[in-house]
């Protein structure tokens, strides 16, 4: 380790006399482990054909589909359920030594805007071929907020006369434990039936077995996943928030400006806002090496990488992070069992912005991996097992060949914990069989990151070279004219969330937390 | 011009020691004529909206509106009646020098099944906004002949229980003058009504008035505008052959492959195939230079320039060729006055395939050129002055220096034709408040090309950049496994329409012309 601590002290100096130049090389580095886009292979054909290269509605695929690997088959080895229990948490919660619950919220609040598995309906059958597609736009488009489609966007601005003016999006004040502060609307009417003018939104995920005094608190936003637990909620309202400050900002400076102009110049904004805090935040804190990674699109604009985007349903699956979910949640100051936050907006109007985000930065997430799964979850592991297998992917090996990572030639390599590879040895008999959503969480954890290394991998290849490639950060668009100067000051200054908290709730944080990191961890050299 | 006629010969000779490196180079120099996408803006909105980066239906635009061009304004000076006559033909026709009339038969074909302008109902307000969008699918994948959609696509196959079989496209079979030659089916029934097993495709453009006899030869096909002219049917019908033929190749080759494959791995190769004679027979027929552009892909793989297609506006007008349209076309032996071709696929079928494309060959074009639209299409031409107005476009000016060219300082810049300048001059007053589509037209002829400088550069610009981004093209995707071995054979060998002729009619062409260059003509030096 003294070679590898040496190599870090170098990049380290390296970064700090030529940080665009390292950050360039860096995320080159990172994007190169694979194969570009596009894709040849998507979910309609298991051969290369027009609709796998141009109906988006299909999930792309990295590896061609293997039908001989032992998972696969039709009596597939091991069983769904035997594989299901290297999931399930054993005893107490292991925590990331690393990760704040800031982390997974962010996570989530992403993923659920960008890759978007279509899911069966609540009673269909859980291998629905269904799976192989996707409602996402492929950008990083802030749907939870906006919404996936022009009609959604415009009932988010227009539910009621007063609404829809001078670009804000729609929203209420409530009462919190802070004061009054601002929300989304709510999505209901009193004898919960969805408020006509929010008919174009798609329906909260799982909201048919709310109980009625739950659904009042709904809001009516613009992702299907976005009320899913107060988190995530907590960052929607966040940003809900950031855009109607940057309205304010933009009608004032631009008093000649209409409407429709102020909404389109804030989320214009939103959007990269949000695409620097996913790297310089959420990238950066998942980064192994000690360099810190900026979001400076210029590179991107030649790179042979900037390819259309397009959801693989690898990268669907290697972001279920189930098992950074804690037991239980604290939230100005009550604790709640972890399923008794699913759907629950009442915490976060009670709790209030400044709050939440300070509570969910105070406590540990749970380490990501096996035997970590909360049983209030589990059941998800089981839907990402079987969409691998209906699938019919290649095998964790192949994706580490793919990614430019070793084969595993021993249970052992997979993971140092002899539990994990003494029930992987048991299930899958040899590791060139392991399947590719266990394999993933089996692995063991790359020093000072939160994640396993394919993981660790498969993230970052997808994160850079679909963020970079959004149209707002393109050669041509990306100048303050895009933003306004109230836009473009706020991108050019934003780095953390906490940068947007501050500027969004009532009283300032004074010394508050507000990290996906934890206050006590240190580099490992 | 000795200079000028050096630099071509030193041109020739280097393509000849170096083909490859003088191709890219040529690609490159005309591709970055002007900006790089993405587009900033497009017809959404008039600056930067997210709608506009990611709503492909609104048409992009290359150069911002320009609400001060005299044409833009309310009461614009001039109006469009009197700018519709620069267009209108005086007195015989004025034929192309280089061009046969299966030039423009090409142009349509390809065009119409790639720039696709929304267009109004019949009845509507041809100043409809509708114009401001388009309905294509940003690549060239052949929709005419397939269809825009899975449900099109579907159709086209499966019309019958007979049909859909062994990955052919349905056909009929009709009595030419050949003999027995292979046909779309037709679109209607005995009492005129679509047959329901075709309700999904697009119906055809200006079928509202065409009488019963005439609607029964209308061909079930993709495309809504590739039934129009006899020229462009014959095109659409060569590529059903060809898709069918190649078909029953893979068929006898994969005896293993089901329906799905045989049909997906045709189409792979038809739209590549398609895509070779864009760049191999078509470009190259309208290069000036004596080089001959290679349909070779893998250096746009890594180049900057490969970003996502979009259509703009000003494409869609700048291919508005109605000039190249004689009066007479002459179809196996009779001549029909052009408006009694409109819709008449009874010309294609008593004709025959072979001939009718030996009779494109055999016809000059018109010269593309103002003073030279025919009367039966010269409503059209009103519809572009219209539609560039409605889009405020900026001058004509602007977008030469847009495509690196001269502003024009004088109207004997723009034409050295005294009838062409002084009109100009009587209507527009100065050089720069020209408009775009006049300009586009009014200009003089580039020397070995039959197009004008401006729709030359703007042409190359597009058919390079938007073709060589075909995701079949690509780095992972363009090897013989996506297409067969039969289908990779027929990539490689294939350059020229007449080659994909001969493999589809009933006897053989012998030394019958079938090219979209007139038999004398000569590169002038």
């Amino acid at each position: 380790m003294a070679l590898e601590s040496l190599k870090m002290r170098l990049l380290q100096v390296a970064g700090a006399i030529a940080p665009m130049t390292v950050n360039r090389l860096a995320i080159e580095r990172v994007i190169n482990a694979c194969r570009r886009r596009p894709h040849p292979l998507s979910m309609s054909h298991d051969y290369t054909a027009w609709t796998g290269l141009s109906d988006t509605r299909w999930s792309a695929r990295h590896l061609p589909p293997r039908n001989d690997l032992p998972a696969n088959q039709e009596n597939p080895s091991p069983k769904v359920e035997e594989i299901v229990q290297i999931f399930a948490r054993r005893g107490e919660v292991r925590f990331c030594d690393k990760s704040t619950c800031l982390f997974p919220a962010f996570a989530q609040y992403l993923t659920d805007g960008f890759v978007r598995t279509k899911m069966p309906s609540d009673t269909a059958d859980r291998l629905d071929p269904i799976r192989k597609q996707n409602t996402s736009n492929n950008q990083i488009d802030m749907c939870p907020l906006y919404g996936r489609t022009t009609e959604q966007t415009y009932a988010l601005r227009h539910f009621s006369e007063k609404a829809g003016q001078r670009g804000r999006l729609s929203s209420q004040r409530l009462q919190t434990a802070a004061g009054e502060e601002e929300f989304p609307p709510f999505l209901f009417d009193d004898s919960g039936n969805v408020k006509p003018e929010f008919e174009a939104l798609d329906p909260p995920l799982g909201i048919s077995n709310l109980p009625d005094e739950m659904k009042r608190y709904i809001f009516a936003i613009g992702g299907d996943r976005a009320n899913a637990v107060p988190s995530v909620s907590f960052m929607n309202t966040l940003f809900l928030r950031e855009h109607n400050r940057l309205a304010g900002e933009m009608e004032r400076a631009y008093p000649e400006w209409d409407d429709e102009r102020v909404f389109q110049t804030a989320r214009n904004t939103v959007i990269v806002l949000f695409i620097k805090i996913v790297v310089e935040e959420y990238i950066n804190h998942i980064n192994p090496r000690p360099i810190k990674f900026m979001a400076d699109p210029t590179f991107a604009w030649t790179a042979p990488w900037n390819k259309p985007n397009w959801i693989t349903t690898e990268f669907s699956l290697l972001y279920r992070w189930h098992s950074l979910v804690p037991e239980v949640m604290t939230f100005g100051g009550k604790a709640y069992p972890v399923q008794a936050t699913f759907l629950n907006n009442r915490i976060v109007i009670e709790t209030g912005l400044a709050q939440g985000f300070a509570d969910l930065s105070a406590m540990k997430a749970a380490r990501l991996g096996v035997f970590n799964t909360s049983d209030s979850i589990l059941p998800r592991e089981r839907f990402a097992i079987e969409q691998g297998r209906l699938c019919q992917l290649a095998s964790y090996s192949d994706y580490r060949e793919y990614c430019s990572l070793t084969r595993p030639s021993s249970f052992e390599e997979i993971s140092t914990d002899p539990h994990v590879a003494s029930f992987l040895k048991d299930k899958y008999g040899r590791p060139e069989n392991v399947e590719f959503y266990t394999g993933l969480f089996a692995e063991d954890h790359v020093q000072n990151s939160p994640l396993p290394q394919l993981i660790l991998s498969m993230v970052g290849v997808d994160a850079f070279s679909q963020a970079f490639t959004n149209p707002l950060l393109s050669e041509h668009v990306f100048k303050e004219e895009t933003f306004s100067k109230a836009g473009w000051a706020a991108i050019q200054e934003t780095k953390t969330i906490r940068q947007i908290v501050e500027r969004n709730v009532p009283k300032a944080l004074g010394d508050t937390r507000i990290a996906m990191t934890q206050a006590d961890w240190k580099f490992q050299w």
